[in-house]
């Protein structure tokens, strides 16, 4: 790209060019229009490092790429839970970026988690919608503050791999506002970013590319979003219904196919050409967004710098599950055996459209060493990650490792997923660890209970030897310096502060989409509603192996008293002193849920509303404001199709983790004014509730149950009669005429006027 | 009603006459038309006896009604298992309904139990379809047997009582065929109902009342359904669609007000005569059906008989569900403590429109006394079931009951749900047996470990005292000789013989409806899909209480090996052999599941597809047989709207529980041949699987995977890239040609060209 002249408009265009702007040049590439200068730019796959394929790829892109740091995944980063430094990594990834001439960042992926099983979990940040919004949008703020775009993916309800796509989402509005949604909202209201990709799979029968409903009337209409819509590779189903629907850029190249189709359909007079300079003009805005940015990096990449910064990232992405007796941080001078297949096979990231070529790899062996000394650091691989071992091989490699356990003074297990288990383009089918690893750790527990567990994977595992393993560090992918980052927290150079941003649950079985997922037939039934992740959990009551939220450090903090207070915008400050109560610096991830007992509609026990990660010296306190946005405390109305804040008195929880409550205050929320209007549907419960009719309905109701007391004689004390009649729709009304025989009843006219006089304007 | 002259037709009848005849005259009449001499018919209330309103009635329809036997409700009678005891009971319904000349008793509720909190559940037969088919038939044809009619309710997936009129069950195909209509299928199918009872609800948002689909083309086209359609009483929302939709005869009467809209319709154009004819004329063919069956039982009732009968059905109802020590039967000559209200305040039927106005009740306590001797049995109260007793009061009843617990052999504790908490027209909050009730039952094991407990209750409910206590009797609601049958079963001129026809879990939580029941704004989601009762909890590996299909006896019963095989009409036979090997005379519950491992759609662990009630001499052997029907196999099939029956070993299970399985066999089921077209949304993977086009397909594939193998080798081992090529829709494949820039990629010509090749008609 160069510094152009006077940028191209639409009027500039013919029909043709306009169409052609609409659609790839090539996998990666736009189209250039040379006779006016409009440029072709490059978008190419994230999202957490630069995956920009070499020149003369593969048929599928998956190819080779330049080599670039890799970041932690989405699974890791997003266990920091910290906001400045999930912007800081975005700031690097624009650098790389815009070091390569790209011009938009494919990412970030901020699906929810709806089930441990989809293949692609770890390119996501959680399951809840405010982590993946608030984190999120960090992501974007920091890459586009590098002059480069992001693509906000993938929008909407793409929660698994298998069938994904054809797969309908078949998700209620509630969970489709107040889960899936809600985290793209807040990203596109916070952020801009550039583009947003839509997902290949159906919303309630729509595929998302030709969804007039998702890509126009929520993103842009509602969320005021202004970038450019970009289908995911592949996504777009039929061209000209998905334009139409606000699908503006579909990639990759259709070889001109799809181009003539929307210039067939505009001279047909099926498809108004205003739709294709819409979407050819947000293309245009786009390539001149490119062209202001382009340079505003200089190269060439500071790679270690930015290793370095992965390797920040990745100590803060581990997660301290358990630490019984303190076993962690290691003390140096006394022996370890590292033990396991992911010691020499580091997973760092996952399969699939966003595998880094890295610009190096740590050796997780060396960087225990310089902490250790190599006189105290002895390794066994324990296991083999290849497809399928020899039987021999798997018990010589046990019985090795479980010697070199037995001889030294602890034994730290690298277990983990090994990559063919999660990918892009497939789910998993369970959530076990392997069972020749778990086999090996009940052999080493058996010699050594010293032992410490570190966990490589990108989906969730269920940890059935939770409770027999003094730690536990779930270490999900961690990118490229994911073998110093574990260093530094096993020797406790780095004071681990991650948090789970997902249950762990007990068993498959547990998880709330066991039963539908991943459907059949290119349906999925999303039939736990709102219930997902923790939000199901605390509703049934049922015991997990670590709770959302929960992660341990090597120092203990305090909560003061919360308190909570209504801001002058609805916003809810809410205050609250931390104190490091322990022996050494440390980060707490500080948490805030709230809840509303005796709402109107269902509610999960608590909602994650807002979050803080914050650093204390040892013996320091400090206040943190968190704020809980009004505008999160809303449920998606059925009824009036909005957003509804209801009034009432708000619990506020201030947390270590969704199971860990250390302060809880009420606050009073003003509700937001809601006008029903009475129809021949609306019960006799709604109608008696009426400001205006109710009394003279209560009243008519009065005087004939008052009627039937004697002959209703036969129903038991307390049965209660009122609550059956109140739910008759009002129009039906007449039906308790014929039952008197036609006296002293309701006629059709009483009730429209009844209707009409609650309905009319009120004074 | 008399005999009369020919009948009239349709032809003989005016528009005006035709609408009249398609509502009531009244509560509980059709409108006569008396220069035809077409007669008013009188149908009522039912389901588990007669309620015939007395003249000159209340507002409701819910006043006192004439004598009748109170049989014992749905939740007893159905735990019998028994075909001929129901078929039997039925009879004596029939008889009754003909002796009062009422032409059609409104019953039975076959409507599954999908939530223990449901408010009618008690009129309600099983979790279970099949059970409610199968017992549902046997009442029709019983009751029908006496020449009068009967209305198969709530039609359909009317499973909440809560906002009954407006709500919408919103449920995905497979459940609804599979569960919640399953059962109404069969009974149509094999017993005729004259007619069937359209609910209030709506289903996936359209009114059932006005659901051509339902009404129309599964009822009538489907099923071949030749009877009419009844609304429930008020169930119309807008009589013209309803008409239109197959609803025949609204009741109760509308005062002539849609009467006069189906007029006005016609006469607009909007609705087709043709239909009103076809409504009209079912009403003609209900009324001389009426004619035909009226003055065939000749009375007056033989109270005595029919008061016998309900209590052998009502012994036939109890379900023993824990007998440790072998503490029952009791024994004579020891003293008893019967301990409860409900001694001297029976529950023996829920409260609402089924509630049937008894020829007797019988007196618990003279029952036991007659078994045990005056002397030794003592009475206490131990709790009140009044809506707000007195806290002293509480205790002076619980200090007077333990007292008396301790000083007798055996304490008989009587619990149960006061009416109140359950009744048509509202739901349950919670499954718990009332908190003085379980503080009673503590403090009398303290003092006297050797108690019974006999449960009273019409909906599910929790036991938390379980293991705690000996034994218990899930006494249900067991109509008006329940008395008589609690005794015979304690003392054991009864053998127990009754099983669960619905999971008793451990806590509401686990439950699983418990997150979407019941719905709000007039919504509720089905969102445990097939996955209902025993099916929920076997597939989430839970634990319960008891399971579905759970019941002891006084004598034990060994199983033999079962066969199975394929008969000539496709139906399996399943042949087992039981014995008695106790000491005493008893039935067996013999249940036979069906599973189909590795089968291509979801299914349940395993689910019930047919029953046997065996009566067994002590020492008896028999060979059972029982019919595995083959349809009953089949599963709803989204992609092509109808049931297949797929290929495969099926594994059927011979229980005495659904978790006691006692015998498993496989038999080899031919599947239902299925002809799938392809289409550009034919993912690759399915192309590949097509006889005719899939090895040229795989071939391509294979050779374009062959030429990226260098390229892609970023992927780790393992890593299946075939998997993610196989989810794509063949329509999109150019997109591989965009990725070689356009070289050897395919085009649409070609892929057309493929599906024109599948779907040719094979040779």
């Amino acid at each position: 790209m160069s510094t152009a002249p006077a940028p191209a408009t639409i009027a500039d265009l013919t029909l043709e060019e306009k169409a052609s702007l609409t659609s790839g040049a090539s996998f990666w590439y736009t189209k250039p229009i040379e006779r006016l200068g409009i440029p072709s730019i490059m978008v190419t796959d994230g999202p957490h490092g630069l995956r920009k394929q070499r020149e003369g790829g593969d048929h599928l892109g998956l190819g080779d790429s330049v080599p670039a740091t890799c970041f932690p995944p989405a699974v890791g980063l997003g266990s920091s839970w910290d906001v400045d430094l999930v912007e800081r990594v975005g700031q690097a990834l624009g650098v790389e970026t815009s070091i390569e001439n790209v011009a938009v960042l494919l990412g970030p992926g901020i699906n929810i988690k709806r089930s441990p099983l989809c293949g692609r979990n770890f390119e996501y940040l959680s399951e809840d919608p405010i982590v993946s919004g608030v984190l999120g949008a960090a992501i974007v703020r920091g890459i586009q503050s590098k002059g480069v775009g992001t693509s906000l993916k993938h929008f909407a309800a793409n929660n698994q791999e298998n069938d994904r796509m054809r797969s309908s989402s078949d998700v209620d509005p509630r969970p489709l506002r107040e889960i899936y949604l809600r985290g793209f909202e807040r990203v596109v209201e916070d952020a801009e970013p550039w583009t947003v990709m839509c997902s290949y799979n159906r919303i309630n029968g729509v595929y998302a590319s030709e969804d007039p409903w998702l890509l126009t009337k929520v993103l842009r209409d509602e969320w005021g979003f202004e970038g450019l819509v970009v289908s995911d590779w592949g996504a777009v189903n039929e061209r000209v219904p998905s334009i139409a629907a606000g699908m503006d850029l579909e990639m990759p190249s259709s070889m001109g196919i799809t181009d003539a189709q929307i210039v067939a359909a505009v001279q047909a007079g099926s498809l108004d050409e205003s739709v294709v300079d819409v979407a050819a003009g947000r293309v245009l805005d786009l390539v001149r967004k490119a062209r202001e940015g382009a340079g505003s990096v200089e190269g060439p990449l500071d790679v270690d710098a930015h290793h370095a910064l992965a390797r920040e990232a990745g100590g803060r992405s581990i997660v301290l599950l358990k630490n019984d007796g303190d076993i962690l941080p290691l003390q140096g001078q006394r022996s370890v055996a590292l033990i396991g297949a992911f010691v020499d096979q580091p997973r760092f990231q996952g399969a699939g459209s966003s595998m880094i070529n890295p610009t190096r790899v740590d050796d997780l062996a060396l960087e225990v060493v310089a902490q250790a000394g190599e006189d105290f650091v002895f390794q066994a691989q324990g296991f083999s990650i290849a497809v399928a071992p020899e039987p021999a091989e798997v018990e010589r490699l046990r019985d090795e490792a479980v010697a070199l356990a037995a001889a030294n003074d602890v034994a730290v297990l690298f277990l983990g997923l090994p990559a063919r288990l999660e990918s892009e383009g497939y789910d998993r089918e369970d959530i076990d660890l392997p069972a020749d690893q778990l086999a090996l750790l009940d052999a080493v527990l058996e010699v050594n209970p010293n032992a410490v567990v570190v966990l490589s994977n990108g989906g969730v595992v269920a940890l059935p030897f939770a409770d027999r393993v003094p730690a536990i560090l779930e270490g999900w992918l961690l990118g490229q310096a994911g073998g110093g980052a574990i260093a530094d927290v096993l020797y406790g150079d780095v004071n681990p502060s991650g948090k789970l941003t997902e249950t762990i649950p007990h068993r498959l079985e547990d998880t709330p989409a066991y039963l539908d997922f991943p459907g059949e037939y290119s349906h999925v039934r999303y039939g736990e509603g709102l219930f997902v992740g923790y939000r199901w959990y605390d509703a049934r009551r049922m015991d997990v192996a670590f709770p959302f939220g929960h992660g341990l450090s090597y120092t203990t903090f305090a909560y003061g008293s919360a308190t909570a207070a209504v801001g002058a915008d609805g916003d809810v400050d809410v205050r609250v002193t931390v104190s490091n109560t322990g022996g050494r610096a440390g980060r707490e991830v500080v948490e805030v849920y709230t809840s509303l007992p005796g709402g109107t509609v269902q509610r999960p026990e608590r909602e994650l509303k807002a979050f803080a990660s914050v650093a204390l010296e040892a013996g320091e306190s400090r206040e943190v404001v968190l704020t809980v946005r009004r505008k999160d405390l809303a449920y998606w109305d059925i009824r009036t199709d909005s957003w509804v804040v209801e009034g009432g008195e708000y619990v506020v929880d201030v947390a270590a983790s969704s199971r860990d409550i250390r302060s809880s205050v009420t606050v009073p929320i003003e509700g937001d004014p809601i006008v029903l209007k009475l129809s021949r549907t609306s019960s006799i419960g709604e109608v008696m509730a009426h400001p205006v009719v109710g009394p003279i309905v209560q009243a008519a109701i009065a005087q004939m149950m008052g009627s039937m007391e004697g002959a209703a004689s036969i129903m038991p004390e307390g049965v209660d009669m009122t609550k059956m009649m109140e739910s008759f729709p009002i129009g039906r009304a007449g039906m308790f005429a014929a039952a008197s025989g036609g006296e002293g009843g309701v006629n059709p006219e009483m009730i429209d006027g009844l209707i009409a006089m609650a309905n009319a304007p009120q004074g």
